[in-house]
Order: C-alpha cells, then structure tokens, then sequence
C-alpha cells in the first residue's frame, strides 16, 4: 500500500514531465506528437529519424521491431537505457514495439493505439507541407462514441459517429452516411486515433471540397449470437481457415445492415437511401466492402477500398462473371446502378498486397467496370496510404 | 516488406482468434472483460482471482506488477510462456504490468489505459451482484470528442462530453453541467474507458436516481502558451516541486475556466449558472476540484473529491481560516453559497491518502462546514472506489 501511495504521488509531481537530457545524435530532434504527455522519446527529426530508447538494465539483447522493416539491435548505454536511431523514415504512423529478451514490450513514451491485434506504440514521422491531416482553426465535427444492442451478435457493439460541424448548426438538414472501416487487427477507433478521419473531413469540408456527411466507423469483427468464435486455425491457405473468416465477415455483414444501419437511421438525421450511403474501409475493411455492399447494392452506391479489394489480399485472378455473386458480370448494368468504385494502394506495399490491388484494377478496366484507381507515391502498408485515400476518396461521394 | 506482409495476413487471419488451451489451475476462470478480442488471458474466476501469462522465451526473470500490491515472480514454462495466479482481488479495475528482465512490459492480452502517466494493461474483476456500471437495456447517452481552441495553453486540447439520452429527443431543454476530472497520470479518457461514468449515469438515469446533466471529462494537465512546461524536479517534499505543481494546476484554473467552460457553454444547450454547475475529481482531479471552485463559487455551487480533496494527498493539517483564501473562513455563509461539499475515499487505500481525506472531513466537521462524507468498503485507490463515488456523488447534484 505505502509503494503504491509513493508510486501515485511520484506519478503525480513528476512523471508529469519526464526527465529527457539523453545524449542525442546530431540533427533537430523533438519529441514524436504520438507521446503521452512530457515523454522525450521517441524523438523525430526534419529529415524523419526516429530516435528510441527503452530502459531494461538486466536484458542481455534489445531489438526495436518497427512493422514495417526488420528488426534491428538497439544499443546499450552505460545508464541500462538502449537506444536506436533510425535511417529518414517515410511520413505516417508507423507502429513499433520493443523485444526485451523474446518479449514484446511496449514502449511507455508512446501513445498505444489498437493495432495487430493489441496496444502497440506507434510514432508519427510528419509530412512536410501537408496540413490535410492537422487540427486546423476550422469549424469541427464531433466524434460520437456509441453503443448498439445487436440481436445479431447478441450484445452491446460500441462505434464511433463522425457527426459534420453543420449537423449542430442546420438542425432541419439530413445528411449522407459513410460507413468506414478498419483493418484486421484493429478496431473501430483506429481511423479517428490512427486516420484523423475527423479532422481530414473537417479540412475538406472547411475547404468546401466535399460535402457534409456522417461517417460511422464499425468494430469489423463480429460472432452470431450464442455461437462460438469461428475457429480460425491452420495455415493462411487452408479452407478451413477462410471457411472461418467468412463465416465472421457474415456476422459482421448481418450485424451491419440489420442492427447498425437501422440503428444510425433511426438515431441521426440521415438521409436513409441507397444514393446517399457510402461504404469503404482498409485492408480487411476493404475486402468487407466489396463483399457486403455488391451484396446490398439496394443499400449502397458508393464503394471504396483502400488497399484491399475484391478477391482478398493475394492478388489471386478475380473472374467478374462469377465474383460478388455475379454482382458485377453485366458491367452496363452496374455501371448504371453504382456511382462510384475506388480503390486505391500505397506503392511501397509489399508486392503481394500491390499486385492484388493493381490486378483488380486492371480486372474492373477489362471487365468494363468503371472505377478510380489510385496510387499513394512512397507509402507502405500504413495509415498514411489511408489518410490520403480517405483525403482523395471523400470529395467524389453524393455528388 | 514481405515479413510485414505475412505479419499482416496473420494478423487478419489468425490474430483475431487468440489460440487457447493453455493449462489452468482449477477454476471457472473466463477471459477478461478488458481483453482485446480473442486473448484468452488474463482469466478471471468467480473467486476473483486472476491467472496471467507473458511469453517471454529468453528471459531469466519475470515479475508480475499489479500496481497495488507488491511484485510477484511468474513461472517459467516449457513453452517460453511465464505464468501466474493472483489470490482473490477485490472487485474492480486493476492496472498491472509485467516486467521482463527489468523492463516494464505491457500484456498484449489486455487492453490499454491510460495511467500511471504511461498505456497500462488493466484487468476487470467483476463485482458479484452489482450492475450499477454495466451496460443495460437502457437509454443510453453520447460521449463526444470534442476539441476546443485554448487561448490559455496555445493549442487545441481535446475533452470528453456525455449528453444524457434526454439531450436529443427533449431539444428545448437545457441541461446542467458537471466538471469531473481524472486523477494523476491519467488523462481525460479514464473517467470513460477505466471509470464508465457514462454508464453509471445512464444507470442512475434509467431509475430515476439523478437528474439529467451534461458531463464534461477535461484533460487536466496544462502549461500556458508559450511557456515551457513547469520544471517539476527534485523530492516530493521540495517546495520548487510544489511550486512547479502550483503552476501546472493555475494554467489549468485557466483554461477551465476561461476557455472550456466558455466553449461548452456555446456548444451545449446548458444551464449556464453556478446553480447548475458541478466540479468533481479523483485524486489530483479532486485537489483541482477543490482550489478551482472555492476560488470561483461564482462559477460552481457543487463541490466533490473522490479520494483527493482539499491540503493534497499528504494529510497535513489544513487550516480553514486561511485554506483556499479564506473561502471557508465564514461557515455559514460559505454553506449558504455552496449547495454540496462530497468527499469520499476507499478504505483499503493506503494510509497515508485515507487519512489526508478522513482528517480533512474532520477539519470541515470541526469548521462547521456542511458536507457529505463516504467510505467505500474495501477498496483501494483504484477505479471502483471512483465508480461508487460517482454513483454516490451525481444523485445529489442539481436538486
């Protein structure tokens, strides 16, 4: 109890405003804008070096695991702190952890945001010259969190509500509705914590680039009602394990148009049809996309997926005539009924995610679907291939 | 690139159903409610007793830290995980983290909280029989993310808002507000993600218990523009410590006063009068709490502190004739201004904070100052003590 109580007052009066004084390489370092308050490091400079550092006096080997490189060692410094610094890392999120002898560890100077299945540290490398993505002095939406009974999964699923800044002021308005999703391994805080999904249509609208809508951001996994989990198990190939994946890419489709869709309509000033509600989402939350909404075109009519497509990640050959339950095998007819396709890609992707969206691209050219293929320069995997789609994509909805 | 590319196909496809089956102690130990979506650990059982497991292949030694009790060592076994089981916990939110050959780590199993000035893991452990914070089939009211422009600190500071259920269907009404603030290393997200405050109003709501209010969540760390951050270094005890804090808190008075409540007043359709204006806080917050309003009974009538009141958290002597300049000086015609003084405070925290509140209930007894004084059984200085005072304290506001 008496730790305890010492530990709290310490937590009070000073790790308020962490000690930093670290010898530091050369350059203009500062602390990364993802940090908890008062953190020193990680620390980012103009040319987007990332500097770390993580106590661990009795490790015998440290190694900083950023997602999207290899894992490189950290040094020990005489004090038990191990450092790092990184070569210019590209703009955006990157998520990181540390490994302290074979374990995962979280850095404490960061934020954590919900990412591969758990908390993980993540440091924002800025992106000279862009403000799309930064608060701005502009009028704000407000971000609601809400939560829905689902009779579908059979409990209570929490959201989150991007309500435009004129839904407060034109209180006789209805508005259109995007439904945005995440990727596999997060969840549905990750486009306003990770996305700035807010603040990036705050932007646009305060620049009249877009118009006002609601965006509603859905947690994307879900399980029926008194079943278990599905059991996805095996290697990533086995049918058994896809079996798996869509049998919850189905929960999630029941759960959305059955208990979200209704409950938004029923709780917002929407605009309830097909022509003004919208439905894209990254990675998993693309692949959902596509999925539900050819599925419910009588719901939708603007589709949009951000490095992730039809036909999943692999890049495997997408047959028109007989993909999305045909959805899409008179190209006249869907062409005619779906006012926007967009699917966009970073091109610093790994090969194989690229190839499966540029090859759907190419598949929909073929196919006669008309579609807007987008390409993120320099960007891998990661928020910052999403933040622009999302930057690109938002302007060309319920025009 | 291509490792990242695997990491991600696992992740989307594996991640999201965490792989049990590991050996467990006898028990009807269930995953946590504070897990992320699949982790089979850490468990829970009916007893309250909690099993906990990290892997940690290569390491020599590994602790289990709940941050209210002493550390423990975990169990190396055969397949690189470390495990462990607590003895019974009192019900509640427990932080706790593992520490891994001297380096803190967090439990990918668990969900992230912001505490102890870093993202902790944190495990529930239900109360038997109590559902006051539990989500019901009840309306619910709306959190908001909001941010406003802080003329006092420079920067846009980001806050939480609850609007009772009534706020949206009943638009002419207007509604008052309570100020409820977190406590030291926390942030303006605790009194929703750890403390459920929206919940426990609903709650409160659905029987009738309190009065409609608006709740607003402030982060309560500030530093004015411009400045640097107040320089809080040296002992606990030193007074440049306590200055630097002093300075921290008045930059807070500030912007509370001078640029939140302004924005929540124009934003909300609130009852913009000290009449029906409550602040309230958890250890530091309830410190603020109380500096804040005795300074400006202009702006609040309702006073509470959970487990942080007024003379700080050391239990020193507090004298009322010249604490909070002189404003309980005169009993009768402070409790003739002031509407409720609440105090409460766990009685398994530890010592030195239970007695810094009881003697301060005594001083205000001894003052003739009229208050409200509650002792929540067998919790420490952790979220249940904070849950039931809020469950005590928001009946009593605006009557």
């Amino acid at each position: 109890m008496k730790r305890f109580a010492t530990l709290l007052l310490a937590g009070l009066c000073c790790a308020v405003f962490a000690q930093a004084g670290y010898a530091q390489a050369a350059g203009d370092f500062k602390p990364a804008t993802t940090n908890v308050w008062g953190a020193e490091y990680p620390r980012v400079d103009s040319q987007g070096r990332v500097q770390l550092r993580v106590k661990a006096a009795d490790a015998t080997k440290v190694r900083i695991n950023f997602w999207s490189n290899p894992k490189a060692d950290m040094e020990k410094q005489a004090d038990g702190f191990w450092t790092y610094t990184t070569p210019p890392m590209v703009p955006g999120l990157h998520y990181y952890n540390f490994v302290v002898d074979g374990a995962e560890v979280s850095d404490t100077g960061s934020q954590s945001f919900f990412g591969g299945s758990k908390y993980a540290s993540a440091v924002e490398v800025p992106e000279p010259g862009s403000t799309y993505y930064s608060i701005q002095d502009v009028p704000h939406g407000q971000v609601r969190d809400v939560w829905y009974n689902s009779k579908v999964t059979g409990s209570w699923r929490h959201a989150m509500v991007y309500l435009p800044p004129t839904y407060e002021t034109q209180t006789k308005q209805r508005f259109p509705v995007l439904y945005l999703q995440h990727g596999g391994g997060e969840d549905e805080t990750g486009w306003i914590r990770q996305g700035r999904a807010n603040v990036i249509l705050d932007n646009l609208l305060a620049e009249g680039k877009c118009k006002p809508m609601i965006i509603v951001m859905a947690y994307g996994y879900a399980k029926r009602a008194g079943q278990p989990a599905p059991a996805v198990s095996g290697p990533p190939t086995s049918p058994d394990r896809a079996r798996a994946m869509q049998e919850m890419f189905s929960a999630f489709e029941d759960d959305l148009t059955q208990a979200l869709i209704p409950f938004v309509d029923k709780t917002y000033r929407t605009l309830p049809t097909r022509e003004n509600r919208a439905m894209a989402g990254l990675s998993m939350g693309g692949m959902q996309t596509f999925q539900i909404t050819t599925k419910h075109l009588d719901l939708f009519s603007y589709i949009g997926g951000f490095s992730g497509v039809g036909g999943g990640m692999g890049g495997g050959p997408v047959d028109l005539k007989t993909a999305f339950g045909g959805a899409m095998s008179d190209a006249a007819a869907f062409n005619k009924k779906v006012r926007l396709v967009w699917v966009g890609i970073g091109t610093k992707e790994p090969e194989r995610m690229y190839q499966g969206v540029n090859n759907f691209h190419k598949t929909l050219d073929s196919g006669g679907i008309k579609h807007i293929y987008y390409e993120s320069p320099g960007t891998d995997h990661e928020w910052q291939t999403w933040r622009r789609s999302l930057k690109e994509f938002a302007p060309r909805l319920f025009r």
